[in-house]
Formats: C-alpha cells, sequence, structure tokens
C-alpha cells in the first residue's frame, strides 16, 4: 500500500485535564480540538507535530475500549495511523496478504477522514489504523 | 521548547525477524538498517515513513528493558522520539519546569543523534526521548 506519513499516534490518558499541560508546557504543542466521540466512549484534545497529530484519548465510561487498555497496560501509545493514498484499495491488499481487519469496510473518523483498523494480532501488537482524507476528493 | 517533528517511534517486539515482514510487505516501507546496540542490549530495524522512522527493538538478553517492558506489557509502541532544535535547551527547561530526566545530559544515540530520555512517570506514561541531530552543526 501507499503510505506517506503518519498521520496521528492515538494515546491513551485517565484524564485529559491532567495530560494535557505536560503536551502544551513542556512540549510546546498547542491543543486545537477537543470533542468527544459518544460512539467510541471517549473524549479526544489534538495536536499537531510536523506532518503528524497527537490525539489524547479519554475514556468516558469503563466500557470504552481505552478505559481497558488503561487497566490492561497503563497509559500509553494505543495505536498509529497512517495516511494511505487509497483506504479501499490498501484494506483490499491487506485482506489478501492475511491481515485480519477490524473494519473491513472503512467508515467514518474523527475530522472526517476515512479510516479503517487492522487487528493487532496481525500488525505487530501495535493496533494501526489507516486514515484516507476524502475531503475535497 | 522547539519541536519540529517526530524523529521516531521506538517499537518493542519479540523478534525482529518475525515482526519486519508486517513493516515491508503489508505497510510497504523498506528496512534500511539492522544494527545491534549491545549497551543497551537490543537489535535495531529502521524504516522511514514521511518525515519519521520507525525503529523495531528486539531485546537480546531478558536483562534489556526491552524485554522487561514486552514482559509487563506485551509488544507495541515503547517510545516516542522528537526532533528539537536545540537539545541542552530542551531538556534544561524540562527539568526548569517540575519533569523528571533520565538523562540530565544528552547522550550519543542511534544514527550519530544526541538523545536524552525523559521520564514516563512525568510525561503522562509515554516514555519520551528528545533528539537532536548536531552532525553537519
Amino acid at each position: 500500500m501507499k503510505i506517506s506519513h503518519i498521520e496521528h499516534l492515538g494515546i491513551a490518558v485517565k484524564s485529559l485535564e491532567e495530560a494535557i499541560p505536560f503536551w502544551e508546557n513542556i512540549l510546546g504543542f498547542k491543543c486545537y480540538s477537543i470533542e468527544e466521540v459518544a460512539d467510541q466512549k471517549v473524549k479526544t484534545a489534538f495536536f499537531k507535530v510536523g506532518q503528524t497529530k497527537i490525539e489524547l484519548l479519554e475514556p468516558t465510561s469503563e466500557e470504552s475500549t481505552i478505559a481497558k487498555f488503561i487497566a490492561n497496560r497503563g497509559e500509553g501509545v494505543h495505536h498509529v495511523a497512517y495516511a494511505v493514498e487509497n483506504i479501499e484499495e490498501a484494506l483490499a491488499e491487506a485482506e489478501s496478504k492475511g491481515v485480519r481487519l477490524i473494519d473491513k469496510t472503512p467508515r467514518r473518523g474523527a475530522e472526517g477522514l476515512t479510516i479503517a483498523f487492522l487487528h493487532p494480532k496481525s500488525t505487530g501488537g501495535v493496533l494501526t489504523e489507516l486514515c484516507e482524507d476524502k475531503n475535497g476528493k
């Protein structure tokens, strides 16, 4: 598949309020968006560094996959998202090569991107997201 | 501090041999370097995607911090490294703001970069590396 860059890193945190000062005051990034994604049971905060966004993810329910991730592994990098040229082709290629897909067809993600997740069992333990920006295409 | 981009992601894997095919055959990156870093007790494999490198880390001893990370948390993203304009200034600023430092003074890292780690207790759970490329400066 054709990947141009890392679109974002998803980072699981217990509390946005407690986490954001490190990213703003120490690393010097600017939080440009805070958004609640009800169906994922998370509240997100976005920063930009070079080509890549940092997406902090705070669980809003104990049923959230982010809450379970934190309970099992602690706070830390939850997923890595790559910008692909054509997400349908990328998914078809991954599946043809034996990768287990979480999303068999792309769906709408944060910031209007078209996204799909690959299963970490097939990706060496790193939950992997593919993103295509179809806005304006 | 002035950060331009994510220099690399360090990813802990049990075996480079088992991990590399995902990065090359599925994601389509090219492994351009494999190197053993004896004092860190790891074998590394590097890939490039946009501005950022992927550094796979395989422990070569059970005493390696990477082996302990995998035992505690499983394979996955071990650290995030940022490219800073001036690493001495960045470290001094972090320390003055109460960040716990693993490296009080910068040291030489992979690929000839000058690096230092911040302690994950001060960085919201994400082990954070600062890097400056002083080659040619």
